[in-house]
């Protein structure tokens, strides 16, 4: 399959062996090596996303992010850097850290200033409204503890 | 950046310093003055977009719909236009209004037949079952009253 | 409309009369008759979607899916097919039918391994969690019962 058809990639530092899929519209990230980038994605200027790390069809990666080694983010994840935004007028970015390792499910809502420890999971459907453990599983809207991960 | 690119616009009336992402699908739709539409964008015939608005990337706006000045709709945020969607049969359109200065989070579901109020908030995620008051601001799914804005 | 436009197709049956908006994103899976598929759409392969099926616009279909005839999937709709997602390593592919004449809300999240019944009704922004009887209707996150639909 020839990948290239249809993408929009602006200044974009893309790893080794990392593959796009068509109709992305990256501009002003970093992206690292062996990644997977599905369809429909976009990701903003300043994001930088780790080593292996897979992002699946329908997402948005906002300013403000920052994606590390191994993580997984699903189909139709939402992310968000303001806290209340309106059409016009200044406002604050709000920072975000998805650790190593961590996944999170499809049409998952992360607002923004949260970080999502290592090898935590969220549950698809989730709305995350404060930071998530290390090793742990939320699920909801508002997203809840529901266990810990043993490793 | 070169915006024209991959775009589908047809029969679209686009006011004055409108900015267009790529790979937005707009037709038959009115969009007013200093918006921006972001990316992967569809909006239907007969839907009219007032002045400032902003619509953010992965959001789909139906028939039906009117948006009014100053209002932002977040990424992901899906209208609805029908009360029990069916494959196949008639059905009756609803018709939903955003108010002035209203804000709709990402990933929010906005019912068919619904006022959102002037000024409004919307949370992240929400599911919008029912007409939200001027000023106030709701969430969850579905959601609910959560406080009034002082203006 | 000239609806090939900017569309990636790839080794996919199209029944007779079916309609394919832009930017569809299809490969290696079946559809059938009269059916309609909506902009920024997703089909992976193996899928088969029947007769008489709408998809519509920012809708993601995971490979181990079968939609039966009269199906209507709405916008925004996240199939998934493993339990626990992670960056790396195996996975089990779950898989999830759609009996015919259901129909699935804008913005609902369906697990893998799910069965929706013949007739049912997904509320829009549902996470649906277990299999849904045959003309029930559920909603909310975790997708509940709300009523039998009698016909």
């Amino acid at each position: 399959m020839e990948d290239k058809l249809y993408q929009s990639i602006i200044n974009v530092k893309v790893g080794k062996r990392t593959k796009l899929w068509r109709y992305v519209n990256l501009y002003g990230c970093t992206i690292g090596d062996d990644c997977m980038i599905g369809t429909y994605v976009e990701i903003q200027s300043g994001v930088t996303v780790g080593n292996k790390v897979r992002i699946q069809s329908h997402t948005f990666v906002c300013e403000g992010v920052t994606i590390e080694d191994n993580v997984f983010i699903g189909h139709g994840v939402m992310f968000i850097n303001d806290k209340y935004p309106r059409a016009c007028g200044d406002w604050k970015l709000l920072k975000t850290v998805i650790k190593k390792g961590a996944s999170i499910g499809s049409n998952a809502t992360i607002l923004g200033g949260i970080t999502i420890g290592e090898g935590a999971l969220v549950g698809a459907g989730s709305v995350v409204t404060k930071d998530v453990p290390a090793y742990t599983v939320v699920a909801g809207n508002p997203a809840k503890f529901l266990k810990t991960i043993h490793i």
